[in-house]
This record gives structure tokens, sequence and C-alpha cells, in this order.
């Protein structure tokens, strides 16, 4: 086992983990003020996206998947595998999204577009560097392009 | 503290991190055979790229910084903290990277293109969706363009 231990939480934002329409959505990732100054967040104003890694701390054991399953139980959507899903009842839990910086002040980024509900657990920040995006021509089956058709 | 159990590990590639010349570099993510079966990827060979979340395991608890540094040592680079940066010696030890996938083949994904070493264990595997992309112009500072002069 790993130990993780969160670095600060997600305040604000949504209060429930509902699928769709996130675009816009509005909140704070607070740093947990007893073991971070605001030093560790200098220079992230300088970029324009932030990936958060988080925890989906809501979902139960009982609604984890290891195997295969229709994501959001959509019959005509194929089975597929939890790892090639996004979906939040997966092993370890861990959310990982990108989302905009709108600004930083202390201890505190302020983002937009990030799918993650209130009081979720953040366990890494880093910034988003172009020289990190896939390289090459993206290719992904039809299902993954039409559940994004309103998740924004 | 939220307990992480690696799901597999990174089999192949380079055995020590070294910072740069990544391009190409292939290796294997096999899945621990005692807890999944190869339907935990099935669906993943018509994604075209994976975003591995693994753990920078041979950082010892001494190399971690919590506050500022500059990235490399490289003074000629601003000191910037370390959710501005990407660098291993972060707290938790998580590293989120974009690759191409290869193959999968029964419980083993063959990847190209993953900077991480031979023997990480690895936590969690997404398909990389384009809806989940950054929005909107990326901005980042000269010195993140910079650090990737070399990096693939």
């Amino acid at each position: 086992m790993i130990g993780i231990e969160p670095i600060g939480e997600v305040v604000g934002g949504r209060a429930e983990p509902i699928d769709d329409h996130w675009a816009g959505v509005e909140a704070e990732i607070r740093l947990d003020a007893t073991r971070f100054a605001p030093e560790a967040l200098a220079g992230l104003a300088a970029f324009s996206h932030l990936v958060v890694v988080y925890s989906f701390h809501k979902v139960g054991a009982d609604e984890i998947t290891s195997t295969a399953r229709h994501p959001r139980g959509r019959k005509d959507w194929p089975k597929v595998g939890i790892f090639a899903q996004r979906g939040k009842g997966r092993p370890n839990r861990l959310g990982v999204s990108v989302c905009e910086i709108v600004a930083v002040e202390g201890l505190v980024v302020r983002v937009r577009w990030l799918d993650a509900i209130d009081g979720s657990p953040v366990v890494d920040l880093k910034p988003y560097m172009s020289g990190f995006a896939p390289r090459g021509t993206i290719r992904e089956p039809g299902w993954a392009q039409e559940i994004m058709a309103d998740y924004w």
C-alpha cells in the first residue's frame, strides 16, 4: 500500500456528483495551511491550466468495479474495462482533471471547469505544460465522444 | 491518509530516472494478475493514448520539497512552488503521464513515450479522451517551454 496524504481540498462548486453540465463551474482549491505556505504555489499564476489529482471520496467500496461495465450503465454503449473508461467507481478512486486557473491567492487556487465536487481531497497539483500533451493523432471510440456531448 | 494499492507496474523502458530524451521509449504496463482479469482492459485498444498515474517510488522522503525550488536546480530559471512544476520530489510522489498505446494483450498494455521508469507502481490507468483536453488557449512561462527542449 502507498500512503497518500491530501495536500488540500476542493471548496465550492457542486455539492453532489452529477454526470453532466460542468461548463464554467467555479471552485477553489485550498492547500492545507498546517503543512504549506503560499510559496508552494509560487509561479503557478503564469500558467493558464492546472492538472488536479483528487479522490472520489464519496464513492463507497461497494461501488468500485475492477472488471468491465457499461459506461453510466448505458446498454447502448459497449461494456468496457474500468481502465478503458473514466467512471469514478474505480480502484483507488483517483480523478485527474485539467481546469482553468482563474487566480492564485495565498494558499488558494481559484479555478474554473473543475469537475470535482466540494470537499474532494486533493492529492496533487501540477501545471499544465504543453510539452506533455499527447503526441500524434488522437483516436477514441464513438461512445467516448457521445458521453462528452452534455458533459460541459 | 488515503490508502492506495498499486494496480500493476511498469516493466521495461528505462531503469534509472534521467531527465531528458524520453522520445519513443517503449515499455509495458502489467496489471496485477492476482486482482485483475483481462476484461479490466476491454475496449482500451480503441483509444490511441493512455493516462498513467504512477508513483515516483525511488524518491526518498528527504528528496521531497513542499515549498519552492528552481526546476532541476537551474538558477537561470525562476524559483517556483512545487505545485507550479512537475519535478518528482513532490508531496505524494505521484506522476501523471500521457503516452501512446501500442497494443493491449491480456493483462499487459504495451506503450510508447511513457516517462516512467522500470518498476514504477501504477495506481490508475484512464483512456485519453479528447473531451477532457484543456479548453481555450494554453499559457505557460518561458522556463516551462525551455525545460521541454530536450525532454523528448
